[in-house]
């Protein structure tokens, strides 16, 4: 394992005014040679959702923006419905912040906004790593309701970041141990904290998976036009976002890789966030045309 | 790129004679702190198929076992007509050379042969690469008269090694010239070469996919024994044994990390040899009991 830094936790969140626009929060920390790496984040998910082990990781490297998206934690604004106002407040942000172009990484539904914004604004992203996600017109996205998931949402023993414990991880020992791991960390913050988002944020956010999952034009046909290089991660056993739209992605994006992890659910980049930040290192290192590392 | 040392184009073959069995050629060659790397060879595929700038770069950490298994290249003996068969001559040649424990890469019909001797005899192999491969019962595996693989395998402008460049990788521009690299990586060796095989080593070895595509029992049911860490690679566009192969692979068995290539076929090894020698270090060179690297 490797050392930690402990930067991610006492980086303070900052704010960014947009003229005619929203008070965006983020958090902005980490140098190194590479390009910035803009964060997008989960559905419900806010600034303090990022698992520390990994940012202090990826922060070593290069710079990292942590983003809170219109609406969550302490960003103004009400959260859009559809990912494509998502998108729209992240190009925002990013010129509001004077950034002209940088890579993403963008998780579950963060993943969506990244691949809407790049579709809208090529020239906004060097590379893309899409965790835990998947394209427009995806399968089985984020339905709470199913009884895999329905179980651990609706059980009261569940309380606070103990709830991302069941569903972002697999049932097994392994799996189990690996999020009460990533919940310890989580709580390694314990000042200038984001908040928690309430039903309406997860409201909004569920309309915007809804609108995401619908087929509009030729299944696929979109992410032809993403020549990005792109790395595609997800455990194999997710219930939120299943895997099969992983596959989805690197069978119709030209230039992606695809990693998969074993034992390992939605939150598979926090569960193996050592190898996860090495493979994201390895792919944002290379400075060809190629997704190849 | 990595600078080339040529040890691969000028090893010799060597023979192996198993008492009461048969004579097998191999060839040994390579250094390094790890375990040896028993390579197992695809459909038609000899001694001198194996690409040498991947055979070079992996043998700089450690010694490669490249085998001929019965009635192939210079190895004496009928053709099996089983995967079962083939395993036995593997297990067979490895006893007899002492090996114990190795780490093993099967590419293709060597993939096959690898999961059928792992489960044979699971001692006799530390870590798993299966690139190109597919699960017993899996889908689609070297329907040789489809369209996509007819047209050139029975196009006679596609001689020798030509044919390779062809179905091994995709037609796009970037595609075809890997391809032709590939091949002329394939014709440095100039001496000691194993031969060509005939249509008698097709057939048998067509009617060991035949037989391996057969769902038998609970569909995918042995992979789950299968604790071994593994690294699963393909290229997203094979049509040889399209990906899903590979898909069913990491879903089932338990302990398996999945790396998939644009722009690929069923050569992505080839096509991204540097690529794929680093991920496959990166991989054997882990000593714990889990496939993450």
């Amino acid at each position: 394992m490797s050392s930690r830094t402990h930067v991610s936790s006492s980086a303070r969140t900052q704010f960014l005014e947009v003229k005619g626009g929203e008070r965006y929060a983020y958090r902005r920390f980490g140098s190194g040679p590479g390009l910035p790496l803009l964060l997008l984040q989960h559905f419900t998910g806010t600034l303090d959702n990022w698992d520390p082990a990994l940012t202090d990781a990826l922060a070593g490297e290069r710079e990292l923006i942590l983003f809170d998206n219109a609406g969550i934690g302490h960003s103004s604004g009400p959260v859009p419905t559809t990912v494509a106002g998502m998108a729209k407040h992240a190009a925002a942000f990013l010129d509001g912040l004077g950034v002209g172009t940088c890579d993403v990484l963008g998780f579950s539904l963060g993943g969506m906004v990244a691949q809407h914004l790049v579709l809208d604004r090529p020239a906004i992203f060097r590379r893309l790593i899409l965790a835990g996600t998947g394209p427009r017109g995806g399968e089985d996205i984020m339905h709470l309701e199913k009884p895999s998931l329905a179980k651990h949402l609706q059980d009261p023993a569940n309380k606070g970041y103990r709830v991302l414990q069941k569903i972002f991880f697999t049932p097994t020992p392994s799996g189990q141990a690996a999020g009460a791991a990533f919940v310890e960390r989580l709580i390694e913050r314990k000042e200038d904290l984001d908040g928690v988002s309430g039903p309406a944020v997860a409201n909004a956010q569920m309309a915007a998976f809804h609108d995401w999952e619908r087929v509009t034009g030729e299944r696929f046909a979109e992410l032809r036009t993403i020549r990005h290089p792109t790395l595609v991660v997800n455990g194999v056993h997710d219930e939120m976002i299943p895997v099969v739209n992983s596959y989805h992605l690197v069978e119709h994006l030209p230039n992606a890789v695809l990693l998969t992890y074993p034992d390992a659910g939605h939150g598979s980049l926090f569960q193996y966030h050592d190898s996860f930040a090495r493979h994201a290192a390895a792919f944002l290192s290379v400075s060809s045309e190629s997704a190849v590392y």
